[in-house]
């Protein structure tokens, strides 16, 4: 109580604490209200000393000042507040986009009258597609061998536990289940694309066959968005022995093969120089993906195996190859240099202007070129082989740009023009890496690309309907002479409206920034920022990096997940299990 | 304060409360020491009517009566705090244990002089056994081809994501890493053990493969806790057809299987018998493994399968085909009936006094006993089949028995004596499920017997320290002739410690129940409960199993990660994605 009134004298802030000190400081006096109140008690009796007084004024002072804190602290409290009802609107927030995606609406089953419009994949340009296409204007039909959207970005984080593979998954009904009209989902490869009868032969490869595993699906309109293959550039050997970073499936198998590395190498009787080489990790492809990989790789490492399997600590490597003359090439010089001097830090090897030539199962051998220009051919013994360079053109979209004459010069994939039309076809447009378009090969494209068409498609169904609309007035104009003038308004405001439609403007890529980890804690990002570039690196751009992936993830779900998963990683460590 | 006044009225428990009513019942009064503090305070010139008086008073007396509240309150409060610290400790605790898991001290290398213990196997026998062994007292080597301890009894939970497989696996690292005295590990799987010579021969089977991938291990005592195999009786097909639930490659498998068969019945054009093939799904075994996933399985479907796939929401069917009359054979009577009546309302068949003959592809071929012991065959066609029932010896244990005479009668494994010591061999012992010791091959009993022998090899080792104490002693009794009767006493002291020690009982089982998971948040389960057993079904059993389970989890971070998992298929469902 005493330290109550020690902190008031001292805080006269609010109006009753500012009544109580000057009360306090009049000696024995209380508030005027309390004054008052109390002039016709019965005076005490008894004759008090000074101390007792004291005592006692603290215990009524105490009594009389009730436990309001001064200003300070209000402000301290209202902070807390404000925290605390932020916390709980975020959380309520957060719950209802869990309930709202966990409880989608009942579907209606779209008109068998309106157009085929089928998507081919589940990637990032099918996706931003789908996202935001009305259903109800088509009959959509999404064709894909993988039932879910995968968050790329974060797969090499996957490749160590950093996040599990789950985390960034997202099933494909959970995208389609959530549009007005029900959506079709065939999960099979697309084999053959026909333009002439427009029909695509798709084929059930999965495991589990049922009798109806091979067929064919007509569309009226189609959006090709398979993606690529990875490229071996035909370098022997590459194919059978490196380990690719497309799919799930390839990160699990990293995963599993590093640990298998490791314990390999701590088996009994292992010579040094065995150890060495099963220790040695190369990452081919100096990109973003080579680099995070090599990057998480190397944190793995640091963090976790060392620490449980002590007795390799110093015979871990990591070697990143890339064969022009610096990796991230997309990036600014000064973030160049800072990658390169950080994975140096790391104790990360990176070899530039070095070209794989062969691969066999225990070596790699690469040719370095000199800063004299002397080539130099290197074996490279290694434990794992990552193979994280470059696209080539799937078989299906091969076998489609044979069947058009006008894609007979692209090489790359199917060129498209400003409205991501095929060249040569009508009703097909092409997203994503299966398509060229003169922009990157990155999911920020691909991303937009699909949103492009998603309002594309819809403008398109809109003006056909009001086209319906001016040609059922227009013949009624015929038949009931009556109020002309009236119809022939509505016409002519119908028109407006469609030519304000059709104005769409042609696909136009805006480049938001690229992001890469690299290891230890830190990132780099160049980032557009109004009409100039915004170039960072380190442990805060890494900051920047994990939420600007959380804020890119597909559902909140996906979001969650990747937050507990780099809690769970923080808080546990990665696991070295084989598995 | 106006209600504050009125709880103060309503509520005059705590002392300063009883004043101020009273005070309030008085009228304008207000507490003893205030109003001898307040005499000399000048009278109010102006009258005031009795609302107004009584509104000031109010206010006055909000300010006289401190925000105490009474005791009520402050039992609430001190349940609020009581909680509170609770919480905080708790947090404390755990965070300590996921502290003192990721930073395990350095360890020693145990004397080379000492004695070779091997220990085949990383499940529960083993890991029991590790757990608390005193490494310090022999060079301990740990060989198992899984590198990673699985906590087998929530694997049925992983087939549908309620769990994800890392939760439940802990690496066999973080058990040897916080032993005092370090001890080896070999990723390998035992192809034979030679009594004779005393050495195991090692295989390195996983992919990748070092130049040492074949050796021997020497061994002066070896404990063989490498399980059992699925067992298939011979019945043609059972291998090639159906998946089994013993490892979680298994439970992964089994995963993507489910789903994979979904996807194939939504394929084009797929037969409505087809439908019904693919989406019937067979378990055989009507252990708590079988009955688990039976439940598991229907779960899956009903909370979120049909959710996603809407069109095919009444075709999935679950069959659990059981040998014997009843399932879950070591249950209750009673809870036998719950978990048959349960699985009628959540539509899954049961078969009982059914026996598999055929597996095909696509079919089960099973002879069903009717009630008039009347034989009839039924084919089942199917699209998922999981074999859960019966153990085989393993290939290694098997040769290990031709070459011990005392072993010839012995077919489900390795007869041990009451010690566990292998019949017919020196220095090997045997647990778990490789083991035969009269008791029913689970996890409980493997765990005990793991323990027990960790108790059994620490006294062996603190025995010979004694003994070679004693023999010490005894030679110094030759040679300094001295103070012999004071050595005799130590002798004697040394000999009696030594008996007290060496008296260790046989291995004894103590059975502490049985549990299941039979589905729609029910659970079964007989425990034993001081002499007798104790019975229960339904959803409190479900939370029961739950504590239950997450108890026996090996680790703090296993029992985070499976309750994060839980809350996570709780909030989002289980994933859909065929992965």
């Amino acid at each position: 109580m005493a330290s109550t009134t020690r902190a008031m004298v001292r805080l006269p802030t609010s109006s009753i604490g500012f009544r109580a000190v000057n009360a306090a400081r009049r000696g024995f006096a209380t508030s005027q209200s309390q004054t008052q109140l109390l002039t016709h008690v019965r005076p005490s009796s008894r004759v008090l000393d000074k101390s007792k007084l004291q005592q006692q004024f603290r215990r009524g002072y105490a009594d009389v000042a009730p436990a309001k804190k001064p200003k300070r602290f209000r402000f301290f409290r209202n902070i807390w507040r404000l925290t605390y009802l932020g916390a709980i609107g975020g959380t309520a927030y957060l719950a209802w986009g869990v309930w709202d995606l966990r409880h989608p609406d009942d579907q209606f089953e779209p008109d068998p009258h309106k157009k085929n419009l089928v998507v081919l994949g589940t990637g990032w340009g099918a996706v931003s597609l789908l996202k935001k296409l009305d259903t109800e204007n088509y009959n959509v039909i999404v064709i894909s061998p993988r039932n879910y959207f995968l968050f790329t970005p974060l797969l090499p984080s996957c490749t160590t536990g950093t996040v599990e593979h789950r985390s960034i998954m997202e099933p494909i009904r959970s995208i389609t289940r959530h549009k007005k009209a029900a959506v079709k989902f065939y999960e099979a490869e697309a084999t053959k694309i026909d333009p002439e009868r427009k029909v695509i032969f798709i084929n059930d490869n999965s495991d589990v066959k049922g009798a109806s595993n091979k067929t064919e699906v007509p569309y009226d309109m189609l959006v090709v968005s398979v993606g690529a293959e990875n490229a071996t550039f035909g370098i022997p050997g590459v194919k059978e022995h490196s380990c690719f970073l497309k799919e799930i499936g390839d990160a699990q198998q990293i995963r599993k093969k590093i640990m298998d590395c490791v314990e390999t190498a701590t088996f009994k009787d292992q010579s040094p120089e065995e150890v060495e080489r099963l220790l040695h990790m190369v990452v081919v492809g100096g990109g973003p993906t080579g680099v995070e990989f090599a990057g998480e790789l190397q944190d793995f490492f640091d963090q976790d195996i060392k620490k449980w399997i002590p007795e390799i600590s110093d015979k871990f490597k990591v070697t990143l190859i890339e064969a022009l003359p610096n990796v991230l090439p997309m990036f600014s010089k000064q973030l160049i240099e800072y990658t390169e001097s950080t994975f140096k830090e790391e104790k990360i090897t990176i070899m530039t202007k070095t070209a794989v030539k062969k691969v066999t199962d225990k070596t790699v051998e690469a040719e370095a070129t000199g800063p004299d220009g002397k080539k130099t051919m290197q074996i490279m013994p290694y434990g794992l082989l990552v193979w994280a360079t470059g696209n080539a053109v799937r078989p299906v979209i091969k076998d489609l740009m044979s069947q058009i004459p006008a894609q007979k010069d692209s090489r790359r994939g199917l060129a498209v023009n400003e409205y991501l039309v095929v060249q040569g076809t009508k009703d097909i447009w092409a997203t994503g890496d299966c398509a060229v378009a003169g922009y990157a090969p990155t999911a920020q494209v691909a991303s937009q690309e699909g949103a492009f068409l998603a309002r594309l498609f819809n403008t398109m169904a809109k003006s056909e309907a009001i086209e319906s609309q001016i040609h059922d007035l227009s013949s009624s104009l015929n038949i009931t002479p009556g109020n002309t003038a009236e119809i022939a308004k509505q016409i002519e405001s119908h028109e407006k409206q469609l030519r304000r439609i059709k104005d769409i403007k042609p696909f136009h890529y805006t480049h938001q920034g690229s992001l890469a980890y690299i290891g230890s804690e830190r990132a780099v990002a160049d980032v557009s920022w109004l009409n100039g570039n915004f170039a960072t690196g380190g442990g805060l751009t890494y900051l920047f990096w994990r939420s600007a992936y959380l804020s890119m993830c597909f559902s909140t779900r996906n979001r969650v997940l990747v937050v507990l998963d780099w809690l769970k990683s923080k808080a546990f460590g990665r696991d070295v299990s084989r598995e």
